[in-house]
C-alpha cells in the first residue's frame, strides 16, 4: 500500500461552536458560557423523569424497529399540539396534515429540506429560492445548501441597533421575492411578532405565492402558552396555506439527547398526503432507516394523558417563569450600575434565547477580558445565567458596554448587513 | 389561496418492504413473514435488560445534548471491537483509526457515502464507481445514489444456481472495476468468504486502488466469535488499507429502536484522521445535529466491563446456537419430506439471514397458495422460523419445489443477471 493517505486534501472543518470551545479552552474559574444552559441544573420536567423510570418496567413495551415515519401515536399528538385539535382548516377538510417522526429538529429540518428540494418546483427553469432569517443563516443555511438548494437568501425581522422586530423590512424582502419562494419562519420565538403582524405576512406570501416552512422549536417557552405559542402557525394552516413545519421537542421536554422531533405536513388533500408520505419514508429509509423509541414514547404518554399533560404545562409554565425572573433581575442590576443604553428588550422578549443587545466588539471585549462567551451577534441562552454568575455577568456587561462606548457606532451598520445572497462556490464546508 | 396542491406531481414512492407489507395485509392464520424475526420472541440478551432498569435510576447521567460525534467511550470500544484491541497496525501506528456514532448501521452507510462523495476523489475527470453486491443493490444503491455517485455497478459473489460463493467471477470483477473505485463488502455475512479468498480479494484491491467500504451488520452472529467475524477487516487494516466501516448493534444487543451504529474511520495518520472527523461532525450537524443516548450508554457499559462484556458473549454464542439448530431443524424436515435438491447450504451458512435456495417463481408460490412471504431472491431471516410455524413452512417449501421442478430451470440465469449498471436515468425514487 502506498503511504499517502486517500484523505490528504480534507481540509479541517470550521468550529460548529465558537463560544463554547473557547469556554471550554479557558481555565479561568470565572468563565462563563452564555451561549448554552447551565450542564449543572439541566430543567427536566418530573413527570419525565418518572415516565423513564416505568418504561423499562413495562413488559409491553418491546425493542423492535419502529416504522420509518415512527410511532402514529406520536406524530399525531405532536402535529396536533401545534396545528390544534379544533382547527377549523382540518374539521373542515380544507386540508389534511400528518406528523413524521425525526431524529431532533435538526432531522426536521433536514427532512423536509431535502424534500422540498426533490419535489418542490414552483418554477421549472430557475432554481428555487429560500428565503431564511438572517441570525439563523449560520446553522441553517448549511442544511438546505447540502440538502441541494443554490439560491439561498437572507431576511431581517430583527432590528439590532432599535433591539425591535421589523416588519417592513421584512414584508419588503417578502413581496421582492422570487415567486414560489420557500420562506423559513420562527414561531415562537423570543423576538416573535404580533398576530397583526403575521396577517401581514401571511397575506404577502398568498400574494406571492411563497411556501411557509415553519420552526418550533420549543412551543410554549415563549408565552408560557402552548395554543398561544402556535397561533402563527395556525393562522397560516387555517388561511388554506400548504406548510411543512419543524418541531423540536429537546427544549420543552429536557431530553435533548433522545433527539425528538417531528416534520408537519399540511396539505390539500389526503391523495397528495399519502404519496409525501411515502416519498419522506422513502427518504427516511435511506439516511437513519427509522427513528429511535425512547423519547417518542415518553411524550406520547404525557401528550394523550389529560392528567400527564396537565402536570407537564404547569411545569412548563414554571420554567417560563423562572427565565422571565432572569430576565428581570438582569435588567434591574443593569439599571443599577448605570448602564447605558435602555435594557427594556430583555422583558420585552420572552424564551430561553435572547438577542441581549451588545455590538461585535463588546462581544470580542467578554470573551478576552471577562472570560464571557457568547455568539457574535450577541444572542445568549437566559437558562445559563444563574445565582452564582449572575452578579458578575451584569458588571462584566456593564464593562463591556462603558469600554466600548466611544467608538463608532457605524459597526452595527456594517456588521448586520443587507441581505446576503450565497452563491453556489460560496460553501459552508 | 388556490386549490391545487403545489406538491400535485409527487409520485407514490414504492414500499420499501413488499413481502412485509403483503403479510400484514392477508388476513389468514396461517401466515408467516420468512423475512422478519418473529416479533412476538425478540431476543434480547438478559444483561441488556438489566443495564435498561439501571439507567434512569443513575444519577450521574443526565439528558445534555452529546457531541455531534457522539460518546467518545462508546465509539472507542465499538471501534475496538472490529479493528482489534491488539491490532499490529494500530500498535505501530501504521494506521489511526475512530469511530463515529450513528443513527443505527444505515446511518452510518449514510454518513460514509456522503462523507466519500464529498471527499474521495481518485480521479478529477471521471465520477468515481461505487460496487455493490448484487443481493444489496435495492438497499444500499438508493443510499449511494441520494449521496450523489452515479456511477453504481454490482458485483456478484454469489451463485444463486449452485448456491455457493463465486470468488473467480468477483475477482474478476474487481479487476475489471475503474483504478480507485469504491467496493462496499460485506464481513460477516452469511455467506462469508473464506481468510484465503480475503487474502485474494485484498491482493487485487490494493493492485487496482479499491477502496473498501465494510459491512458489519452484526459481528459474532455469523460464528458466534466476535474475533473471527471481524476478521476480513482486520486482515486488510493489517495491510495498511484506508478503510470506512458501518457497524450496527441492533441485532447484536436486540435493541433495533434505538439505532445504534459507529461509522469507522481508518486512515494513516492523526492529523488526517483529525480532519475526517471534523468534517463528519460537520456533516452530522447538519443531519441529525447528534445521536442519541440510551442504546450507546447499554453498550459501552457492557463493552468497558470485562463481566458484563463475558455474559454478553455468552448470549450471543447461545442465540448462534439457537440459530444453527433451527437451520438443522429445517433441513431434516425437507429430507424426510424427500424435498428434490440439496440443502447442504441451510447449514452451511451460518446467521441471521439466509439465502433458502428458492426460485422467484416458487417465492411467488409462497405467497399465493401458502400466506408465506419472503424476498424474491429468496433471503430469509432463520429467526422468524419457530416450533409454530416449522411444519408449515417445510411442508409449503416442498410443495413450491414440487409444483415448479417441472419449469425451465433457465430463469434463474434470466433474474440473476450479470452486473448492472445503475444510470443517472434510472432513479430509485
Amino acid at each position: 500500500m502506498g503511504t499517502l493517505s486517500v484523505f490528504l486534501d480534507v481540509p479541517l472543518a470550521p468550529s460548529t461552536d465558537i463560544p463554547l470551545d473557547a469556554y471550554k479552552a479557558d481555565p479561568s474559574s470565572l468563565k462563563v458560557c452564555l451561549g448554552h444552559a447551565d450542564t449543572d441544573e439541566v430543567w427536566i420536567p418530573p413527570v419525565v423523569k418518572r415516565i423513564l423510570l416505568q418504561i423499562p418496567e413495562d413488559p409491553t413495551l418491546n425493542h423492535e424497529y419502529l416504522p420509518e415515519l415512527g410511532i402514529l401515536e406520536f406524530t399525531t399528538a405532536a402535529m396536533k399540539l401545534v396545528i390544534g385539535k379544533e382547527s377549523r382548516a382540518l374539521l373542515d377538510n380544507r386540508v389534511m396534515a400528518a406528523g413524521i417522526q425525526t431524529i431532533g429538529g435538526t432531522g426536521a429540518v433536514w427532512t423536509g429540506a431535502e424534500f422540498l428540494h426533490r419535489w418542490y418546483k414552483p418554477s421549472n427553469c430557475t432554481p428555487t429560492t429560500v428565503l431564511l432569517a438572517e441570525h439563523h443563516l449560520e446553522n441553517l443555511g448549511c442544511i438546505f445548501q447540502v440538502a441541494g438548494f443554490t439560491d439561498i437568501r437572507t431576511y431581517r425581522y430583527w432590528n439590532p441597533e432599535r433591539l425591535t422586530v421589523d416588519t417592513v423590512s421584512f414584508l419588503m424582502e417578502l413581496q421582492s421575492a422570487p415567486k414560489g419562494s420557500i420562506v423559513f419562519l420562527h414561531a415562537p420565538e423570543e423576538i416573535s411578532l404580533t398576530p397583526k403582524q403575521w396577517k401581514q405576512v401571511s397575506t404577502v406570501m398568498a400574494e406571492r405565492h411563497l411556501f411557509p416552512f415553519f420552526d418550533v422549536p420549543a412551543q410554549g417557552l415563549a408565552s408560557g402558552n402552548l395554543d398561544r405559542d402556535a397561533w402563527a402557525v395556525r393562522h397560516f394552516v387555517d388561511r388554506g396555506f400548504e406548510i411543512l413545519c419543524a418541531q423540536s421537542f429537546s427544549r420543552i421536554f429536557g431530553l435533548y439527547d433522545e433527539r425528538i422531533g417531528n416534520l408537519i405536513v399540511v396539505t390539500k388533500n389526503n391523495q397528495t398526503l399519502i404519496k409525501i408520505l411515502s416519498q419522506l419514508a422513502k427518504q427516511i429509509s435511506v439516511t437513519w432507516l427509522g427513528p429511535t423509541s425512547l423519547g417518542a414514547r415518553v411524550i406520547s404518554m404525557v401528550l394523550t394523558s389529560p392528567a400527564l399533560l396537565y402536570e407537564w404545562k404547569q411545569s412548563l409554565k414554571a420554567l417560563v417563569k423562572r427565565i422571565m425572573l432572569v430576565r428581570e433581575k438582569l435588567k434591574e442590576k443593569l439599571r443599577i450600575l448605570g448602564t447605558p443604553g435602555s435594557w427594556e428588550h430583555l422583558t420585552a422578549q420572552s424564551g430561553v434565547y435572547s438577542f441581549i443587545g451588545l455590538l461585535p466588539s463588546q462581544v470580542e471585549f467578554l470573551a478576552k477580558e471577562k472570560h464571557i462567551y457568547l455568539l457574535s451577534n450577541g444572542q445568549i441562552n437566559i437558562c445559563s445565567i444563574n445565582a452564582k454568575n449572575l452578579d458578575y455577568v451584569a458588571q462584566s456587561i456593564h464593562e463591556a458596554i462603558m469600554s466600548t462606548s466611544h467608538q463608532d457606532q457605524s459597526v452595527t451598520v456594517r456588521i448586520y448587513s443587507s441581505p446576503t445572497h450565497v452563491s453556489k462556490s460560496e460553501s459552508f464546508y
